[in-house]
């Protein structure tokens, strides 16, 4: 068995999401590992790795507008003002969601469902770079 | 270090839990993988791979309650109506849950938890087939 | 490649967070793995492990409050009440958060990021103890 080690940095829009599919297959295809285990990390409480639906954009909209309201950016419920008031409510977004996520290889690829996608979803109101951590082992 | 993978089907019921513990168990011991780490991945967005209680059958009902609750199926609330009202809720409960966990193995057991059942939530109005990918390595 | 597996015990304090970043570090250290990836499970269903800031203690105080309104100690919300009104919400806070963890090692460290805390989150009324099983594999 072998491992591969890569970290991507991608530059994010205001609470969206940016679809990584690409880029971590690509990994996968580089690291020569047929079968084995794809693990994704994010270095940050305010942004998450989600794998979710790759066809109908209103399903990342309604993602969006459903964490909107389940966790507003409203002063009087939080303590932790000091970064914005779209901090707190990014890092609770961020523990209801994922840091790290892993989805087996097969054949050299993900076994992802037809589908799903993997999303970076940037939980702050501005733009940031994020920096995620590929870990793969195999054979 | 070797690995063993491994894909399960199961048909689900409408909104239910099915118990896949002693599947997973069973595959580990075919592994004959000793001490190592167990991965589970479900193929899709509208059903999940959760960790609970295994004893008491009403932890699940009340699970079941309080996501019915808290991602209702409201029509006047997602964009994203075309696959039916209990749709767009199932991606919700997808990524307020679990696509993938990982439990390490000892003595060629998964170290679950007394109180620990491995369960597939379904998160559909109606029967699926789901696909999940068991990938086992160790030693 | 090559892995190495430890369980630790930590002794939580009510509906608290214990930070085990210092704990899992050595164990890093221990293994002597330089390129890898370790795997935090937790053995219970009514706490959690998450990453989450490190810095400011009310971004933990906020968390606490938002899950403590997301989901009440209401007796009339929940059949599964034998075990004292703070255990089903207990059970849900597990589902919506997470059972397992899984962090890349460089250079034989963890590769979290400057924010980032581990921390065991215990959502009983009172104190335990609890036992998270650390799987580290690697070179």
């Amino acid at each position: 068995m072998k491992q591969y080690q890569k970290a991507i940095r991608i530059q994010t829009q205001p609470k969206n999401f940016f679809r990584i599919t690409p880029q971590v297959e690509s990994i996968v295809t580089e690291s020569g590992i047929e079968t084995g285990l794809c693990n994704l990390f994010i270095r940050h409480t305010s942004a998450s790795i989600i794998i979710q639906e790759n066809a109908d954009p209103d399903v990342l909209q309604d993602l969006a507008n459903f964490f909107g309201k389940l966790v507003p950016e409203d002063a009087t419920r939080y303590l932790h003002s000091t970064e914005g008031l779209d901090d707190m409510p990014a890092h609770i977004r961020s523990v209801l969601t994922h840091t790290s996520e892993q989805i087996p290889i097969n054949r050299g690829r993900l076994v992802l469902g037809t589908w799903q996608g993997i999303y970076v979803w940037e939980h702050r109101q501005w733009s940031h770079q994020r920096e995620i951590v590929i870990h793969i082992s195999g054979i």
